[in-house]
């Protein structure tokens, strides 16, 4: 018999924030793809685009006219998914056909007048801006009786869905903690309660000690292919200090912040020499008035490319009905990450 | 204060068989749309395409010759997520790095030696032989002492990864369970040792005197939009009889599955006009040597496309991080599938 050796053998993982088990599959990378290709995204844009309803001045889909912003702004979504209305519900379900009304906000946040930038391409100071805008609509929102949960996200790139390429991303507040987040916090609180530490504080501690899944760090932050990642590229930023939400950071952490965005932003374009797509989110405490000493701040990254800036991992069939597989392992990942540099192709 | 009304506002609502919400946008409808579009697939194909890995005679990736098969034709994947090698496993790790090896077989199922079909354009007859098959290798594979489910699928059109148009679909068998089986099994044996029936036979009852959710039924199986549907016009078909698995099928049942495929797979083709694609797969009981009474046979379709043959729905960015979101309602999409002929638009 031959002895197992996690790099050859197919094996699970165990997912610890999400309580759920992914299937690494090794020995698979090197098949040949026949399948489809994704048409890579024009790499110059304009500085102003005048049918970008996201521009600086220009009218969006509904009519309204935006204001002639300089850096970030920030504006009710026109096509929400929630409404903040307050609607009498008297009980339409139960049972097998149980629905609950759901009220809530949606944002969008842009993180910069000119139309051609990205994350990565952006300074420090710039994305310092943009950190400081989450923040200020964290506590903003937080702040709201029937606001229980704040999700601050990004979706980048038309493969993900992004159907304007403006430098922006999104906030989604509502009444309910929504259904991974609720996982999480499940997970995080179980941890805590048995521990007395978050669960990420002993995670990440143990994480550096292995060095092999981390990809870059700094003073405040660290990012890392975590062990049990589905994406190929798949990664998650954490704080190095246990903070339960965003309103708890300094303005030297929130600098690092920045800083850990951009170096994690740029190895991604630097990966395929192509405008990297995701979708990014911060997993935070919820804003329910509770108190939330398991919550640990991070933020995940979903990107979708596999082998290049054409072919993606496609999440079908066995990872809708089954659970998530990988081929390419995530201390591969890691390594391949970690050995690229944090300055940007394009300023080479 | 206006009143809740399901049809107009903002709701989240539970899925029962994987016990999470989603949350549904009804007036979310009319967004414009100015993102990515999907390439459309060319629609006639020949009927042996020398180039293709599938077709009967043919070479394959790994320089394996296919038979000269006609009809069904099963092979071992040549690029497998899973090996059925048994290899020693000196315990290689714990705590947050839990890893544990994991055996299987992965099969390949061509569905008919014609390059240029798809289910909906095969007879009843020709897709009574793939449930033949179907219900064979189900027989053959839980017979093996180490094989403990059996995941049968689909992926249909490059859109959802398939990387070969001649019709053909996969099964993947292993060990373990897998993560959303063993979900959908904890909710299964919860309700059955509560109520001494399945959920699903629960459920299918109320389904079919509430009728607005019901695409297609014969007589022994029904197709609807479930209640807590994820994707716009995402549908499972339920056997009216409780089974536990395919084994259980009769040759009645499986001509009257074949039925139901034919005029789901056709309903769907006529939706856009266009070959419809799809991941879709049968849940049923683990072939771990235990008892099952809680299990009901179902399989699961869950199609990407949104408004068009070119528009897709993306599940990303909140869906990923937070929950699953749609916008048209179940009812509504049961309503525009039920209403399609089952007759396939291209013998009009
Ligand atoms: O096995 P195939 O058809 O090459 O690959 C396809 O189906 C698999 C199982 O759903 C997925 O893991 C792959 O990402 C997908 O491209
Ligand atoms: O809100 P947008 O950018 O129009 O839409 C995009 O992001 C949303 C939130 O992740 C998703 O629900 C949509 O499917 C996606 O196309």
């Amino acid at each position: 018999n031959t002895s197992f050796d996690r790099k050859k053998h197919p094996h699970r993982r165990y997912n610890h924030l999400l309580d759920e088990w992914i299937l690494v599959s090794p020995q698979r990378a090197n098949r040949p793809w026949q399948g489809q290709r994704e048409e890579t995204t024009e790499e110059n844009r304009p500085e102003y685009d005048p049918d970008c309803y996201l521009c600086s001045g220009n009218i969006r889909a509904n009519g309204d006219r935006n204001p002639v912003y300089k850096g970030t702004y920030v504006f009710n979504n026109d096509f929400g998914a929630l409404l903040n209305e307050d609607v009498e519900f008297a009980n339409e379900g139960s049972g097998f056909f149980t629905l609950l009304p759901e009220r809530g906000i949606n944002r969008v946040v842009c993180f910069s007048e000119n139309h051609s930038l990205t994350l990565p391409e952006m300074s420090v100071e710039h994305i310092k801006n943009v950190v400081d805008v989450w923040q200020e609509q964290f506590n903003e929102l937080s702040a709201l009786d029937h606001i229980n949960y704040v999700q601050i996200f990004e979706n980048k790139g038309s493969i993900m869905g992004c159907s304007n390429p403006h430098p922006h991303g999104q906030i989604w507040a509502q009444s309910s903690i929504p259904a991974m987040v609720q996982k999480t916090q499940d997970q995080l609180k179980s941890y805590f309660e048995k521990n007395k530490r978050t669960l990420l504080e002993d995670y990440l501690e143990q994480e550096i000690a292995a060095g092999e899944r981390i990809v870059t760090e700094n003073e405040h932050f660290a990012a890392l292919v975590p062990f049990w990642a589905s994406w190929p590229y798949e990664t998650m930023i954490i704080s190095k200090q246990k903070r339960e939400n965003i309103a708890a950071f300094s303005e030297a952490e929130k600098k690092s912040f920045a800083a850990v965005l951009k170096d994690l932003t740029t190895i991604y374009d630097n990966l395929f020499e192509t405008s990297f797509p995701y979708s990014a989110g911060i997993h935070q405490s919820p804003t329910d008035g509770k108190e939330h000493p398991e919550w640990h701040f991070h933020m995940h990254f979903y990107p979708p490319l596999l082998r290049s800036a054409e072919v993606k991992k496609f999440m079908v069939g066995y990872e809708m009905l089954a659970e998530p597989q990988r081929d390419i392992t995530p201390e591969q990942s890691a390594a391949i990450l970690r050995n690229l540099p944090t300055i940007h192709y394009k300023k080479k």
